[in-house]
Parts: C-alpha cells; sequence; structure tokens
C-alpha cells in the first residue's frame, strides 16, 4: 500500500483525554478516532490490525474443532428475563423499545441465544460435544467507559459456547479451549499469565483468566511468591485476619461532631485516628425488578441531572449495610456472593433517605433495628476491631466506642459474616504471602454448567435415555483488548511497537530524499517484497525523511528499509527493526533475502 | 469437515411462515435459524457462505484502491440530528437512551459517522479521492420483516463512501464502483441487471441498482422494449395520462350508503362500477418532530395496543391527503419527492381523527377547507376523470359524481399536482411500452454530493486555497440478499444449489453403505482433495445412503463424490455435479485430478 494514498492521520501532540499510552497511541498514530464515549471508528491502520487477531482467533478455533456461527446482536429481552440475567447486567445492559413494542437487548454477550438454540437443535447425546463460537460486536453501557478500547462501550468479542452431555467431555473442551488461547495469545505476541478467576454474571463452577501484565491495566492479579496460587483481585482468596476475643468493659458509644468531613482519611487526619480503626459502612441495594425495565426506563428519561440513577424507592427491592474496616475496599464480586444476589452500591438519594444523612455519614448502629436495611453483611475484618469510630447516620456526626457485638449485631438471621474485600499487600494465602501485579484481562475460559441449559430448557436425551440438561462451557477473547494490551506491553516515547503476527504492514519502505533513482529503488523493493507476500507499506509521500521516520515509529511497523542517497550510492539499503536501534546496511541485491529471513525470525519468535 | 461433527440441522418439512424458496432452504438446509421476528442466527453452514461473500466483496473493494474501516454500529443521536435523518428514517431507526441520558441510534447506515471522521481527517485537496469501506452489522427496525434475510431487521452491509474535490473525480470512483460491482456480483455467482434508481434517504444526483431478477423479488424493475431505459419501480417514470378537457354539466355530488365496503374492490363491487371511476384518498403525516424523540418513545412504551403507533397529534407536523386514480398505486419515493419532504402513511387512530370516519371512507372534498389536512397532492391520473366515486368522510358512505375542479380543488397554494402513481403495465415512458421485472435489489450506488458534507462541515483547503465542501459517493452491497438471491437464481424441488464461489463446501463426500472399505477409500479422497485446497464434507454419519443424498442435495454443495460397493468393486468412484442429473463414474486414481478440473470449469464461469 502506498501511503500517499492511505488514511493514516498521525498526530503529534498527546490528546487530553487519552490517559495511558495504549489509548494515546492509537489515537496518535491514526489507529483509530473517539466517535462518542466509549465509542470509536477503526481507521485503516486500526482495522488491519484487528483483523488480523481475529484471523488468528479464527484459525486457532478452527483448528480446535470449533464451529463458527453468527448470532444476532439485538436479541429479545424474554431470552434474557428467562435467565434473570437482565437484572445482573441492569444499567449495562442496553436495550430499546421496538415499533411494535417489543422489548429489545443490545448483546452484552449470547449465552441465552446459543442456549436457546441448541434447545432447538440438539437433542441427541450423538450431537455433542459441539462448540460454537463466533467473532462478533458486542456492547455494554459502561458507567465510565475510559482507557480507550480498554473499556469502551462497543467492542469485538470472540464468544465461543460449548456444549456436552457430562462435565467430563466439558473439562476436555475446556482444557483444549485453554490451551487453544495460550496459542493465540502467543502468536498475538502478547506476554500472558493466567490466574483463576470469578465467574461474575457468568455463574458457573470455574473459571481462568487470561491476564496481559502491565502497569496501567484496569484488572489486579494476585499470586503467593511460590507461584502455587493465582486468581484475580475478584476472585483472590484470603486468610482471615484472627478475630480479637471480646471484653465487655468498653466506654459508652459517643457522638462527635465531624463538620464536612465524610472520607476515611478526612476523618482520621481530623480525629488524629487510623483508618483501621474505622468501620466503613456502605449502603446498597438490589437490582430493578425484571418486569420494570419499562418504569425504570422512562424513570430515567425523565431524571437526568445525575441525582436519580436508580429507580424510585418503591422499585429498590433489598437494601444492605455492609462493613469492612477503614483500611479495607470492598470486593463486589465476593459482597455479590455473600449477598446471594446482584447488588449495586446505592446513590447519593438512597443513601440520604435510609440514613436521613448526608453521604459519608453513615453507621451500622440501628440500620437494622429501624428497618432502614434487611441485611447487614460484616466483612471477617470487623472482628478484629476492639472498639471504632464510625457514621452516626446523622449529617456532620460521627461516633466513637462502637463496639460490634453490643452496637451493632455480628449475629443473627439477618447478619452475614463473609470475606467481602479485596486482598492487600500483608495479605496471606494458606499462610503464604500475596504479591500483585496489574494487567489487562485479555481472554477468559468458564465451565458453567447447567445454569443457562437448565433454565432455557437445552435438554438432550443421553445413552441412558434420560433426559438431561446440557453441560455447557463458554470461552472470550477480548478481540480489541489484545490490539491495547500489545501496545501496553511494548512501546517506547516513539510510538507503538507492533508484535509482527498483528502489525498492520510487516515493512515499511522510506525513500528519503527526493530524486527520480531513490524512488526507482524504493519501487523496486517495494514491488519485490510485495511478490514474496510480504505487507509493505510505502512511504511515497512528498515529505521530509525526518517527518517520515517520525512517522514510521509512531506507526510502529516492525521493520523499516530506508533508501538514502548515501547508502543508495553505495549500492545499499538500511534495514532497521523497530524495537532495535541498530541500523544495518544491505546490499540492494540481498535485501530481499535479508528482509524475509528477519520476518520469518520475528515470526518465530511468536510460534 | 467431517458431517458427523458439525452442526447442519436440515429440516424435511417447509416452515410454516416461510413464504419464498430461499426462506424455506435456508430453513430447511441449516443455513439459519429465526431468532425472533427479522432476527436470524447464522449456523456454521449459513457463516461459511457469508464469509465467502464478504471475501469475494472485501477482495474486490482492496483491488480498486478502497480502505476497509469499521466504524460504531452504536452511533450518537446528534450526528444524525445534524442531517435531520433521525427524520427520514421515523420508526425504522431504533435508538435508546443510555444510562448518562444520552440518546443512541443504532445505525442503519453510516454517512454521518464517515463525514464525521472525514470533517476531522480530511484537509487538503491532497488526501483526495479517498474511498473508505466497512462490511459491518447494520440494524433497521422494519415495519414488516419478511421473505427470510430479504427484509430482515439485523444485516450485514458492506457500504463504502468516497469523498473528492469535484464532480469529475467522484464520477471517476463511481464508474470504478460500478464496475467493481459488476465483478462482485460475477463472483458471486447471481445474474444481475443494472438499472436507474432513486435515491430515496440518502439523497444525492444520481444512483444505479444491481438487482437479480427472480420472481420473489420484492423488487420490481421497469424497462423499455428496446432496453434504452431501465429503472426499478420508485423511479420509474411515466408519460402523464392525456388529461380530459372538463365541461360543467355533472350531477351534483350524492351520497351513497356502501355499509361496510371500505377497499376500492368492495366498493366497485358493490356498486358495479370500475376502479378507473374511483377517487382512491389516502391521509399522511410528515414524521415527529426531532427534538421529540424522547417524548415519543415515552409515548410508545404506553401505547402498545397496536392502536397508536403515532405520536400524538400534537405531534404530527404536517398532514396531507393524496390523491390517486383507483387502479394505480401511490409511489411513496414520487410521493416524498411531491411533498418535499418525508411523510408517511397515517395510522387508523390518526385517520380516524381526520376524517372522522372509519378507515376506508376517506375522500377529498373539504378536507382542505376544514383544515383537516395541510395540503392536497394530486396524481396526473386524476385529470383523466370526469367525475367519481370516492369516500364521504363519513362511516359506510362513500359520494358520486365527484368532479374534480369543482367538488375539490385541482389548483391553488396548497394543490400539488405531480406523478406520484407506481409505473404499470401499459404505461409508456417517452412513448415506449414499459416492461416489468421482480428482483432483489444486492447493491446500490449513490452519487451523493454534497449533502453530508455540507450539513456536517467537511470541507477542504482546494488547490485554488479556497474551502469548499467534499463532494462524496456512497456505495452498499447487501451481503446476506446476495446469498438469498443466488438461491432464488438456482435451486429446484431437492434443495438449493449454490454457486462455486460461496457454497459451504466445493465437494460433498457420500459413502454409500457400510463397510471398512468404502470408509477407507472415502477417507482417502477426503485427504487428498483438502491437501489440494479444495473444501470438502465427508459425510461421515452413522446413516443410510438415501438420507446422505438427500441432506447432500438440501445443501446443495455443487459437487457429489459417492463412493458405493458397486462403483467400488469396479475401483470407481461416482461423481455428479449437484446442478446436473448425469452420474459420471470416475477411476479412483483420476478423481482428483476430475474433480479440480471441475472445479476450475464452474469457478471460470463466475470469472
Amino acid at each position: 500500500m502506498r501511503y500517499s494514498k492511505a488514511l493514516i492521520p498521525t498526530v503529534k501532540e498527546v490528546p487530553a483525554d487519552a490517559e495511558i499510552p495504549s489509548h494515546q497511541l492509537m489515537l496518535r498514530a491514526g489507529v483509530m478516532r473517539k466517535i462518542a464515549s466509549g465509542t470509536y471508528a477503526y481507521l485503516p491502520l486500526g482495522w488491519r490490525v484487528l483483523k488480523k487477531v481475529m484471523n488468528i482467533v479464527r484459525d486457532e478455533m478452527d483448528k480446535a474443532g470449533a464451529q463458527e456461527i453468527l448470532m444476532p446482536a439485538v436479541q429479545p429481552m424474554e431470552l434474557w428475563q428467562q435467565t434473570g440475567r437482565n437484572v445482573d447486567y441492569g444499567l449495562t445492559m442496553a436495550h430499546f423499545t421496538d415499533r411494535h413494542g417489543r422489548e429489545n437487548v443490545l448483546a452484552p454477550t449470547a449465552e441465552e441465544v446459543v442456549t436457546f438454540i441448541a434447545a432447538n437443535e440438539i437433542n441427541s447425546y450423538k450431537q455433542m460435544p459441539v462448540n460454537l463460537y463466533q467473532i462478533s460486536f458486542k456492547f455494554r453501557d459502561e458507567f465510565r467507559p475510559r482507557f480507550g478500547v480498554l473499556r469502551s462501550r462497543e467492542f469485538i468479542m470472540k464468544d465461543a459456547y460449548s456444549f456436552h452431555t457430562d462435565n467430563d467431555s466439558l473439562h476436555e473442551t475446556y482444557m483444549v479451549m485453554y490451551n487453544t488461547y495460550c496459542k493465540i495469545f502467543k502468536r498475538c505476541g502478547v506476554k500472558y499469565v493466567i490466574v483463576e478467576a470469578e465467574t461474575g454474571e457468568m455463574g458457573g463452577s470455574g473459571s481462568h483468566q487470561f491476564t496481559v501484565p502491565c502497569d496501567n491495566g484496569e484488572d489486579v492479579i494476585v499470586h503467593t511468591e511460590d507461584g502455587s496460587y493465582a486468581a484475580n483481585i475478584e476472585k483472590a482468596s484470603v486468610d482471615a485476619l484472627p478475630a480479637i476475643a471480646r471484653t465487655q468493659n468498653h466506654p459508652a458509644v459517643e457522638e462527635i461532631h465531624t463538620p464536612n468531613k465524610k472520607t476515611i482519611a478526612e476523618v482520621c487526619d481530623f480525629l488524629k485516628t487510623q483508618p483501621k480503626d474505622m468501620i466503613k459502612t456502605l449502603i446498597y441495594i438490589n437490582h430493578p425488578l425484571v418486569d420494570d425495565v419499562k418504569e425504570i426506563s422512562s424513570y430515567q428519561a425523565t431524571h437526568k441531572d445525575g441525582v436519580g440513577k436508580h429507580p424510585p424507592m418503591t422499585h429498590w427491592g433489598k437494601r444492605f449495610a455492609v462493613l469492612v474496616r477503614g483500611d479495607f475496599e470492598i470486593n463486589p464480586e465476593k459482597l455479590k456472593c455473600a449477598a446471594g444476589e446482584s447488588i449495586e452500591l446505592a446513590d447519593e438519594a438512597a443513601i440520604k433517605a435510609l440514613t436521613e444523612a448526608e453521604v459519608g455519614f453513615a453507621g451500622p448502629v440501628e440500620l437494622l433495628e429501624r428497618n432502614q436495611v434487611h441485611k447487614i453483611i460484616i466483612d471477617h475484618s470487623i472482628l478484629t476491631i476492639e472498639s471504632a469510630i464510625t457514621g452516626a447516620n446523622k449529617t456532620d456526626y460521627h461516633i466513637k466506642n462502637v463496639v460490634p457485638g453490643r452496637d451493632f449485631p455480628i449475629a443473627g438471621d439477618n447478619v452475614i459474616i463473609a470475606d467481602v474485600r479485596n486482598a492487600v499487600e500483608g495479605d496471606t494465602y494458606k499462610g503464604q504471602k500475596l504479591l500483585f501485579k496489574r494487567g489487562i484481562e485479555v481472554g477468559q475460559v468458564f465451565k458453567l454448567g447447567t445454569k443457562y441449559s437448565a433454565k432455557l430448557n437445552a435438554k438432550f436425551l443421553d445413552k441412558d435415555s434420560v433426559e438431561k440438561p446440557c453441560v455447557m462451557g463458554c470461552y472470550g477473547i477480548g478481540i480489541n483488548r489484545i490490539v491495547a494490551s500489545a501496545i501496553e506491553t511494548l512501546y517506547d516515547k516513539d510510538g507503538i511497537i507492533w508484535p509482527i503476527n498483528i502489525a498492520p504492514f510487516e515493512v515499511i519502505i522510506v525513500p528519503a530524499g527526493p530524486g527520480e533513482e531513490i524512488a526507482r529503488a524504493s519501487e523496486k523493493i517495494y514491488d519485490d517484497l510485495t511478490a514474496a507476500g510480504v505487507e509493505v507499506l510505502l512511504d511515497d509521500r512528498d515529505a521530509r525523511g525526518g517527518v517520515k521516520f517520525k512517522d514510521a515509529d509512531l506507526i510502529g511497523i516492525p521493520l523499516r528499509i530506508t533508501i538514502g542517497a548515501k547508502s543508495l550510492a553505495e549500492n545499499c539499503a538500511e534495514v532497521k527493526l523497530r524495537r532495535e536501534s541498530e541500523v544495518n546496511k544491505i546490499p540492494m541485491a540481498d535485501v530481499k533475502e535479508k528482509v524475509l529471513r528477519i520476518i520469518a525470525k520475528l515470526k518465530g519468535e511468536c510460534a
């Protein structure tokens, strides 16, 4: 391809709203452009990269015996109501009423539809195992889209779904997919780790996550020093801290005036105390009821001021107070497990209504007794506290000398004691110290079991003539995230450094300088390499060499061939790897062979 | 691929709700499955066909110098408001409010987004011409999805958009695309015709439509006997019928009781008259106002009884009565041109409110005078009528002796006389008789001009340093429709007959009978052909030969190789083309060569 004909709008300046290198570089290199919040268009370079990733994924999935299909992106709400996942996804799931009054979902994933297909088409054990996949458009109405394509609203996902007669067969395919994923990420040139993962909205009995470690990843992975245990932060178990033996001789609860001190840090600073001596109280509510989707939409439409993101109180369902020691953070996945249902942090209006105070002054005392919440969920860490400071449920006031078990219940029907906090530095698991790393989740595999097949009636007649629900697995890869994680893994101050197999072009030829001779020599190499099957970008623009070099570095083509007056006088070209600084002068006659050898070597590293 | 591992759920029975052969066969052959109204999942066979079509399209687009990109499917409503096309598309455009209160559109097409990109990235004449395309998910909330993928809600479209400095450059690319389309359809194996087309919602100055003639197509194309003129029915011009000279001596208008006679046919039958002596009166309203999208959504959500599809009367905007002679049909595209704005047939509630009568009794008399409509649009055919029967605007009544010009105006500020009817048999154009054919529209090319660039501010600095709006073209192909039209063009009572280049497999091997020897011989041919790059489906199922033959015919693989005991005894295989009845006995040693030769010949026919 000729650069002069291509739409590669590179930009010098770092875009203001791009926080991390992959996001910045994808914009600067003309890989993509923002169309709206969390919404991007892929320009020619970006789409070439995405296509290469998709082709690798497709090739390996086909080799693994999976069959490609295409399911609709706009799906009937009814199917989602049958599994209840419209509730689990909550506001993240975009939906609309069509002209015939039917409710449609923009698919965030496709378990429901694929199980619906299986329910109709798979009737006998003879038809299994079968593994169906698609590479397609998905949509999630993220609360806060950010980091470019790492958390965008629209994205391309490879999602595969396997159907089995039993768990053994599931495990077999699960391991085939596990190994296929290793091959895929290797070929894409990203370095990954595999950790145990929480199943989240997916449900099921087991899961592994493929994560590319990098400083700017949104995910945190946790592992023991010896590597015998590795999990993502959502999943990572911790040993419970030792609970204290309680004594009864604490002074009574006392109110303290803490004007406008809302956060743990502000209160600690004001009262000269430490986070570990405080109880953090958070209010959660469960999701709107299934049948109220319409009412909620109309409510949301009329409350766009940012206050009322939740439906009116009559729709709240159950309310929870969640307690954790001031120096820890709630883990939403663990919390969901503990609550036994999908719950969401309450918004400002709801917190005010329940605590009768501004946000920042919630506390556990009397919340349950006054029926403001249905349940209290208490993290193990609370049991390490003798006496603590917490919110007074009164604006600008906290209370001290709050003793767990004396001033609020730590046992009873409406109290749940559980591990609901994130692991932190210093935690152990099975006695071993836990270490932490940030990373980007690029893939996840799940053993789903019969969660979907049971609800959507995907049954088959087994060998023994008994009707059973299909056992399912599912396997996802974020196509766009592979692209971003490749950049986050390897870039420098000058730009992207693409892995060879997903680079938009393998080689860029830079005619550095004017004149017929340089142009002719460049064209010759371009023709030779193109004929040999190499993907070449010829920078035939009427621009200075410096501009061309800068762009070549920015767009990150693995191999650069420079044709300049000086080296051409010696009948040579200059060959340089993007990732190395060394420049090699190669006789023109040898350029093709040399380049093919380098490409083969680079590809060999990813095989 | 092995049939025993593949999900190819063939069905004997013709599905009840599938009206036309392509729809029936795509379901019966396990090519796709219905998920909801107008919504299909493509199973492995179907997706293989779609991928092949997409690859042909991609290959030819790339050869034509177009650059592939990917634009978002969920687009900001604001962009559509800037061009006003949210109004043009009306209820066909699905949209939803996201969690942050922003309005999003499910893209039916992408002129707005691509022009937004061009506005930001194309600044100079040096960057043009440029032709950007994508092959992607589109959605249209069709009023009546039908005929399988011919009118589905979700579909895959190849849409290309070119940007130019002037009309000459546009014309050049337009012709490149025109010729590229010819190559694409030829390679896909569909026989097409090219006709002049109406630009519809697209706007612009010129358009050609690529149509595959077949009995079940939704489109009608019209041409003169000598072929000098060909257009689709939306576009086809007709010579105006001779208007009569009016005399004044007609009897006065008289009411007739026509209980429950609503249609032209019913009234004619009841009153023993002819359609050509009647005036058909239709009520149209223009689309809801742009800013009221939210209110309309909420109105629609609360009026799901099917009565109130339109927003409340206060939102209707302008109302039109449209008159055409009883033996003609309104042409919506011509009507839109005549009205000068986008208008839609009113629904039952609106008609009742305006005519004060049940549907079926509307008439032109006094409608304008009583301010029930803002304008009357009169087709030329009305001017051929001396005196006619028409609705009385009173339930169960018509009126006779209605004289155009005496009983309702045929001139004046609020009267538009125009050609707003479809061409019919017997019509002429420039004196030549018009002939009719049905067909499926598979592609269309448009000269858009500056409609979008002007509204979305896509300007460039020309050679003369003057800022000008880019001149645009756009070029669409319905990927799914190519598949359906290939079937409609060629099938028989036994099933599909795929053209070689888009067939899911080129060859099917049928081991007909039990035994090691047949299996071994089949596997050998399977391996040989696969190694030679042929796409082979091996029917290794434990089933009778008859079942396998039936499925092979149904799924339409172009070439069948049968290995049976009898021919194997002679060391032969039987080779048969799906489209021919002849069976050729070929010595085993020659099978590979023979098959490769046949495939090359079949491909040659589509090159």
